[in-house]
């Protein structure tokens, strides 16, 4: 393509996008609105604001839940704000589990990469889907339902998440119920648990 | 659930949700974008933020129109804002009506909480689907379409409306044609009324 | 207007919607997409279909729970179809409990229409946010968030709720939990419930 | 491209795309949803699915409006079915108007290709917001608003719209509360005319 | 409609539009959000934020391409952001080509309004889907694939193009392949173009 | 929960989903309709439905492009119908290359599970932001933009792409241009490669 072409498709071009918006990488100091965060000028867009490398290293399982979930939400990775997508790391050590848990905003497609995981979710109809998954197995878990991840007994597991969202929120049912101030005899009357049950599980 | 475990998954919520975005309550003063308010800080948001009690009280309806419209829009209770939901309460005095409107940018159902409301809408074949409707029932009106509500003349009648957006925009028919500056001329030519008609109707 | 203005304009409104969609009747036996259920014939169509007199009565609350929920979602009230919005009547005897659940594709609204209802949400970052509404409060539960409703121990209250899709879905948290074929072992792993509670739950 | 390349990306491609749908070609005889008419069969697509003269030739402006309009909305042009456009053409005789009316599902931008356009929109906020327009100039009418379009004395002028949908329906104001079968006294109720008026507007 | 009526409208839609928002002219100096440009106050917009004049002259056709694309996107044309729409005026000089590019954003329906035009586009399936069009035609361009527009070689030849987004993007394959720093191998390698070829078009 | 409960709470849940749609598992011989497939029966949908094993094994590089592409679409995975996701398997070869290509209708995001891929894109403001990535990287790419994929010379390198849609699309530049029945002419008038070239290329 001559010099030629290129200045006048390039005039072409620059002039159609004096402001260009193909991506919004979030300014994480700026102002929110209800469809994300405000775009960081594209003056200072690198290509280093759409990788992370925030998952390439395992997370800490050496607790009691033996599991654990690194996130890449718009606000650890602002290249994806606005562009429908986000991502976590899992991992399980043996007998591992991710509890019970929602994404208010987004369904959610699991990649085992090690290991064997259980998986499944809860339907409206309250059917069970549940699965054994292998090394290279997805999984569709749709929006908003309740679901959990475990790993087998004699597996160190690991899998990635996607969501359908740049922030598609996260809400762990035991920690809803019982790791706030919610009151005990509220928390008894609206989950029909006995009030020493609750005790113990606040405890 | 042990203090450890809820130390442990705090931790992971926590991280996962440096910025959490399952709301965004409305920041009236900050700019607005095309869907919707700029967000208040979380950390600025109470339980009141969701909690609107300016529809309990009974509007006006000692007018010409003998109805009264209270809204509950993103800029009366910012916490619908970017929810896509809103709200309305109408009083009608005996023969109280809400002219013909439409609301450009949602769908609408009505519940008749009091009285007896005669309701409809034209559709965009030019049907007319109207209905009286008693205590308890519920209409829709489909998005931007022509509607109106009447009471009967017995009835104090009461009804709340509810919107498939958080601002879902408002145009009384009536009010569009013949309060403000436009020409006489133009009304004329526009509407197929006749001068003296429309200047009455100015009058 | 003139018959003849009436006849254009007929022909200009018809010729330009041989066929109309400003509406979509749900036609429950025909095929579903994930936008909704396939529409009716316009043909077919009146007034009786955007009108529901179901929530005009009160629901049974004569069980443990106290409460009584009547759905107008698209499966009882296929006018609202594609519209963005459907309603459900909540009924609480004195102490009636609506338990912790969640709407895994709506937002929700509430309007207490007797009576005083105690309802909360529990936020992504786990924050409680609950308020005791009285007759003409409404309060606002962002989408796919656990809330709950109960009544006052000397009330028996009646509430509507509108929701920001015409199938919000409905999961209640224990009923997903306990009331179906999950392994106690599983339950157990995934809640940190110990496995003498979860086969008392499940009994 | 050596053949074989071709061959082994074609295979990639194909695998991929044993159901395509980047358009949706409406099949008009098909159920419809809430979001377009189902998809006509890949397989019988055809260039002429994308392309619609229907618009080239003037509209009939011998008739008391002076003025005539030509809708291609996914009924006329099956092939715009899904992408959020569609399009009509505005003819305009000495003087003619196309009268106040919305488009209850999309935004619409006008652009003259012939004579002088006066155009105008009424916004929420009850402004009138009117301009008299040459050819080659464009206007923007945001959704669901009333507006109009009148061409001046002097000149017979064409306009083409543009529509943010597929379908977004057209409900003209004079049309839907004087040529149906709204009794006067309703109309009048709703609109604050005289029934003497109301029965010369229906006459 | 007298006076008080017309005072007692006004209050009712003046008191729900506090912050009316129908519309959202952008303002080009205040934070982008991923939905649009921030909004203009409302005090400051007047009608020539919806009217634009810019695509009333032919562009200059004098290049190597013999064709010109003016644009009128949000950032030309304030009043259009958030709205669902936009437009460009295409003028080709004769044997004028459009090149073969897409955009990311948005489908696109072209208006022949002078000459005649040759356009096409490329499916998901890789069929050509191309034909001559003449004045008065319309075409759709579903969103994302590669298309193209040329003018005969005996006509000079004018075209109207409208998006469905404020903010379509535009991406021209020549230019993102050769007029940028991508290296030669890297293109050769993506391109299975060989090195010298790539080394001509680049020069 | 005693069993009254779980049979009270069933009765709840069940009358409010005589129609559930928390997913819609894609029936590939219904119609379409412009936001997916048609839903299978509920009562026919089985855990498999989500489970999908087709990227477990490592597609086919034997060829010259070095590298296979192994899609799970709606297609192929119906269980993801209208959930907003979808996924691909990358297999490259030491010196594979996934060429230039698009997706019209959805983001992407690259995890990188072995070896060393080097990717990029080009922005609509022709900038090339591309990065070598190394084993638990993620990339993000904005929708419909041009990008590549490539292994480095002494690596066998696997990815797992994901899409914010279950119907993505696919569009190889190469392809597009040169492996169908586009005239040698057209081509070259649309992309400025000379005949010759084209041929070449074609051949």
């Amino acid at each position: 393509m001559s010099k030629l072409i290129i200045f006048l498709l390039a005039t072409l071009i620059l002039s159609s996008n004096a402001a260009v918006q193909d991506f919004c990488v979030a300014d994480l100091k700026a102002p929110e609105s209800p469809c994300g965060y405000s775009c960081k000028s594209v003056t200072n867009v690198t290509v280093d604001d759409f990788v992370f490398s925030g998952l390439s290293a395992a997370g800490n399982t050496a607790s009691i839940i033996k599991a654990a979930v690194t996130p890449a939400f718009a606000a650890q990775f602002p290249g994806l704000n606005g562009l429908g997508l986000s991502a976590a790391r899992l991992d399980l050590a043996p007998g591992g589990v991710i509890p019970f848990h929602t994404h208010p905003g987004a369904s959610e497609v699991l990649l085992v990469t090690q290991g064997s995981i259980t998986a499944g979710f809860v339907s409206s109809a309250n059917s069970v889907l549940k699965k054994t998954l292998k090394k290279g197995d997805i999984m569709i878990f749709p929006q908003g339902l309740l679901h959990f991840q475990m790993s087998h007994a004699g597996y160190t597991s690991v899998g990635f998440v996607f969501f359908s969202s740049s922030n598609p929120g996260l809400q762990i049912t035991d920690f809803a119920l019982f790791a706030n101030d919610l009151p005990t005899k509220l928390v008894g009357a609206t989950t029909f648990l006995d009030e020493a049950t609750i005790k113990k599980l606040k405890g």
